[in-house]
């Protein structure tokens, strides 16, 4: 029970889907702790969704007159200071937004799509109003990544930020890696556990991936990067038998995000990447995510836990509804920008100057000489083999041969490639994985 | 360059060690980048050390003027608002925080001997100064792990608590693990490469684990636990065949730190334990630590990094100094507490209540019917046996069995094995290793 010393704060919420009962289910069931903890009572007034009377088999009654359909009762309450928007997608949440920043109301939200097309001008709004705009749930669900580059990291500069930001591609390659399943039944298979949905492309072409990574690498360098300009390639085309010989070779497949700054250009890109299988991120499996954060003083962290569901997210949301609340209750928001302070003078690297590791597979003609001309091919670009390995079909007329390089240049290696493609003794379109160590 | 809209805030250091050598680094290295990202200008205004002037290999010159001899230079200097206190030790470095908190300065500390011994003492003494006390560098270095249980995990009713937070002990047993070395050979090999101390008992016996946890405990739950109380082992005792009998499992073992909470009562404790070989901490290998966070909303979350070290250490000594910069630019100095809003009603569980899974191992003499005496006398005691293994010398006289048992009671099986000990078919006293999943 209260006791009368807390202060009170209104939450309200607009979007009352699967995230958004949790976030109620929490308001509800967890207020008492979060009193305890931190003497603020958080008063959930109003929750608005278009469909406001459907079951979200919360275990409990929502209290009669707090379910409204109209976001503008949320957005016009006086005595809501926090709005949670968890409606998704750029509009109308958007507007919402912008309309709960103008009434003086900090807003928290899970919109990676929004922060990643109009984070900055949301921003800039939220400072000019004064009020504050947080997303912890926005990138890797429940773990308090955000916070932790934010405000835990602060003193260093940021080196590499890198991990498993999507649940869904995480546990199709998991159960291709493991039980030897082609994409599409894998695909399936999440699709009937509730790990993926019915239209996976956002997830499984590195969209959704890349959206995270235009966020971290926000928070990380101060650098808005357009998402359109992250090199993103999604799992669709992973084919099993490079999980294989990449097995073979010690090395596990995951879907990276993946940024990197050298202090003048930041790197974004999302691919299929191999890890050593005693790489920490190997052993992330199913729907977990995992995500490296690496410094110049702290060296490398990393943060693990649930990407996604119901109530890992909403413990981010509410963490974020806590954090505005402390602020408010000591009349300081805007207390931790999004922004820097100062813009760093960075750019954006082009990925033909990105340099990596990688893995070569093509189905090559097995007669002598045949390696000699695709490695003077290499030679000539200055890529640098690291191995060969035929990786079967012995015997055959035809085999499947693998090239592990020494960290080379994207274009210089895309344009061996092309000239390796013309060879009449290399059948089909080699397969190129980048590695990461 | 500072652009002039920046605050200033001024920063005292009082122990110029290995870690306060990172500090000073950071300090002054990074205070371009922490001005970016924060628009807040640290500012280093007074080392003190009894030895001020001796080289503490920085790769730069500490400007003069700045070294004292003597800690009320920085205690009383009125430009000085956030003092870092790394001296060490319960006196003189309570004396030194709490006349900084009487001159109204803020204390970042990594001193987790002093917090676990007068920890609620010196929160109150802040409280009522109203400044800010932090201390994330106390558990875990560079991880921000304080942060997350503090604020990013805030709305959740933590569960449990545990992972690996002595880095010295962690490479001890991988080097026993991995290399097949003997506790002798493994600490003098941790020794000789720096990561043991001349007097490495307060490591290895768990003493600076039980430490950890006190402060772990004290947050997550907001109960302070006498360091006294925790039940407490170290890994002086692990032998070698253990390890090796434990891997033929598929557990590795691992030196915990662990407290749990159902509601009512917490448990903690430090001890070796045994993981299975898939579990994260597992893998968590050297002088890494890594910390298992479970919430009831948020599931599992994992926080991995460097536990020690100069650099790891001050990024965290320095994220505090940020935090409270960012309080007092915004003059809302103590928005988070070290303690609980209302003090929860929770009681410390005493070791004999605890349950656990164990392994046991026992040389026993191998005659027909030995086993069923030592299963009946388990039996008596409610002790469920998960599996029995003869783990060595066939055609011996007498052999090792290991047993592992499913979960139990402490109590119940200390009598147990109290009554087994006597019996005339059982030599040596019993390995008990206690067993997590």
């Amino acid at each position: 029970m209260p006791s009368g010393n807390e202060k009170k704060i209104g939450v309200g919420l607009i979007g009352f889907g699967t995230v958004g009962g949790g976030v109620v289910k929490l308001l509800f069931e967890n207020r008492g702790v979060i009193r305890q903890k931190t003497g603020l009572d958080l008063e959930l007034r109003k929750i608005a969704d278009r469909n406001p009377d459907a079951d979200r088999a919360l275990g409990f009654k929502v209290p009669a007159g707090i379910l409204t359909s109209s976001a503008d009762d949320v957005l016009n309450d006086p005595q809501i200071q926090i709005v949670v928007e968890l409606v998704g997608g750029i509009e109308p949440a958007k507007s919402f937004i912008l309309k709960a920043f103008s009434n003086g109301k900090s807003v928290v939200t899970a919109n990676k799509k929004l922060l990643a097309a109009y984070g900055p001008e949301l921003f800039a709004a939220a400072k000019k109003h004064n009020v504050d705009f947080f997303f912890e749930a926005s990138v890797a669900g429940g773990i308090p990544l955000l916070k932790s580059v934010r405000e835990g990291l602060v003193a260093n500069n940021i080196t590499r930020v890198f991990g498993i930001v999507n649940g869904t591609c995480n546990y199709i390659l998991t159960k291709m890696s493991e039980d030897g399943l082609d994409f599409q039944t894998a695909l399936k298979q999440a699709q009937e556990k509730g790990f993926a949905e019915a239209d996976p492309s956002f997830d499984i072409d590195g969209n959704d991936s890349a959206d995270k990574l235009a966020v971290l690498a926000f928070l990380s360098w101060g650098l808005a990067v357009p998402v359109s300009k992250i090199h993103t390639e999604g799992i669709r085309n992973v084919e099993k038998e490079d999980i294989k010989y990449a097995s073979d070779l010690g090395y596990s497949l995951k879907l990276l995000a993946i940024a990197k700054s050298d202090g003048k250009a930041v790197e974004a890109r999302v691919h299929p990447t191999l890890l050593p299988k005693t790489h920490l991120l190997s052993s992330v499996r199913n729907e977990y995510n995992a995500v490296y954060v690496e410094g110049d003083a702290v060296g490398s962290t990393v943060f693990y836990g649930k990407g996604a569901g119901r109530m890992p997210t909403a413990s981010a949301v509410v963490a974020d509804v806590v954090d505005i609340a402390r602020n408010i209750s000591r009349n300081c928001t805007g207390r931790v920008s999004p922004e820097f302070a100062q813009p760093p003078a960075l750019v954006l690297k082009p990925m033909p100057q990105v340099n990596s590791q990688y893995y070569v597979r093509m189905y090559m003609v097995d007669t002598p000489g045949t390696l000699a001309r695709v490695a003077t091919i290499f030679g000539e670009h200055e890529i640098n083999i690291d191995s060969v390995i035929q990786a079967g079909g012995r015997g055959e007329k035809i085999v499947p041969v693998v090239f592990t390089i020494h960290e080379s240049n994207e274009k210089n290696l895309s344009d061996a490639l092309a000239k390796i493609e013309r060879l009449e003794i290399v059948k089909k379109k080699p397969v190129v994985i980048r590695m990461e160590q």
